[in-house]
């Protein structure tokens, strides 16, 4: 890359294949919005990726399954002798880290870190307005623009943010670890509504088949979806391989599943979610200003003194 | 009054001591925002009245206590051959009831209900933004335009809505019932920061003086307020009118300690936190009019599609 770090210039780098430049990119979009708003409209608007979110309990293994996925994407490109290039955003709203630290177990996702044909990276702010909500499809959509087709969002735990990043990927997938018992959690922590697949991890361990017969069960008395979709149960034992292929089989499937109008939809209610966020931002953002003002501590002493009423003041203040 | 109903005519109306009027008046306040933004103009720059919050945890005796004050001040009036015109606000957030209705215990207040010098109104709407925060400071500026010199502001419970209702007071008086044991409550419930003074009521039961030293205590833990008063802590027997002489000087006190400039900063801290929850109420309709309109729609879509960024599509929705 040269030495000019404009966004753009970054972005034109990243798209010959310049990972430095692509993890500077991915850096100002999560810490700078203006950044992220300068190559929006070059990101956006090209080729479109596939994003995978990998969401669960912490201690589910979700690490370990992207990584066996991982391999095995690119297990099954090279048998097609197909070009592959799979990008991973790990995703914790929870930790101070950032700027592209990989965080905690995550390491072991490093033994793909010298291969070429993937790109790690971890996204940790809160710095700006919207926060992770934003700075995530931005992130993906810079990633599908420099040419990665898939990109793995793992995220941890499965709090408000985690099923917000969630919602932005174009299929979930929901870990849970064998003997996880009580299947109305995953209703009340709201994992029902953005699973597409159940994959219960450490399926080698007692309650596997528990975990599996509960996930069932809620799926049975729970309302159909409208896609017609049902979500698969899949068990795994990520530290060795078992039952991998099957999910990369059912995510095939379900992304067939969803060709054409269905996945349509889907993209239409993301950008729905998302505008909606960004116009709720941008209002904020002009209250805070104009709280902040000269005009409103003026409009505050007129009311405070009882020379003009609140809404005639409000009025001339958001003319 | 006249068969009209506009804002402007019962207030004309409630000015010439016409109490049907004021009722009408203050329900439309209630129900209706447009109808007080009408008469705003007139209200909030007209004579300014003196409000008296009076709240605490539920069973404490604010309604048995805001009873006796009514008493002891028209007694006062009386005394030094004054005209007195005192309005009682019960504003219960938790109650669908509306309209005027007189609610549960408050009905022993009844017994000024025939006093033509006392206007008992409850307000409990949720009914629009911002709600009963805003209908309460409406309410009170109709009330000193009406002529009513003092106003109890009388609030169940200590819950979030109840605190802004404080905060719109003159004065507030907090009112715990002897054996409440745990100042920590008090501090935990934001009752310090709101309290001007603090009435330990049913006194003659065991625990008056516990909570007494309990609270004094947290006084002396916490900073000294910027204002320089220290809230006194004060014993009552309501239902036997013991201690209200002490709670009414007591009032008087922070009156004429607060007047001049302390009184300006708090009216001024009292209007600014009005005006920013007006302007944050007006973004906030701004915004859900926006999304629900076909413009947003047609954004959504172009986004979804990938023909537009989202930041470009929210420039073009809200310039």
């Amino acid at each position: 890359m040269t030495g000019a770090h404009a966004p753009s210039d970054l972005l034109a780098a990243a798209r010959e294949g310049d990972r430095v430049a692509l993890a500077r990119l991915l850096t100002a979009i999560e810490n700078d919005p203006a950044a992220a708003r300068a190559i929006a409209p070059a990101t956006w608007t090209a080729r479109r990726g596939y994003a995978v979110g990998v969401t669960g309990a912490p201690g589910a293994g979700k690490s370990t399954l992207t990584d066996r996925l991982i391999a095995g994407a690119l297990a099954r490109a090279d048998a097609d002798r197909e070009p592959a290039a799979v990008g991973v955003l790990c995703v914790d709203p929870s930790s101070p880290l950032s700027g592209g630290a990989i965080l905690g177990d995550r390491v072991r996702m490093q033994g793909h870190a010298t291969d070429a044909r993937v790109f790690i990276r971890s996204l940790a702010s809160r710095g700006h307005l919207g926060g992770l909500s934003v700075a995530v499809p931005d992130a993906l959509a810079a990633l599908a623009a420099a040419g990665f087709d898939r990109v793995y969002v793992e995220t941890v735990g499965v709090g408000q943010v985690e099923l917000e990043v969630a919602a932005t990927a174009d299929v979930t997938c929901v870990v849970v670890p064998a003997g996880w018992g009580d299947a109305m959690q995953a209703a009340k922590a709201g994992l029902l509504e953005v699973a597409d697949l159940f994959v219960v991890n450490k399926a080698d361990r007692p309650g596997a088949t528990e975990a599996r017969r509960d996930l069932e069960q809620m799926l049975d008395l729970g309302t159909s979806r409208d896609d017609g979709w049902r979500p698969p149960v899949l068990e795994t034992v990520a530290t060795e391989g078992t039952g991998v292929d099957a999910v990369l089989d059912a995510l095939e499937a379900f992304r067939a599943a969803q060709a054409g109008a269905v996945a349509d939809r889907r993209r239409r209610d993301r950008a729905r979610r998302l505008l909606a966020r960004l116009v709720a931002d941008r209002a904020a953002r002009s209250v805070e200003e104009l709280v902040g003002s000269g005009r409103f501590d003026a409009a505050v002493r007129r009311v405070g003194s009882g020379e003009l009423d609140p809404y005639t003041a409000v009025d001339g203040l958001v003319e």
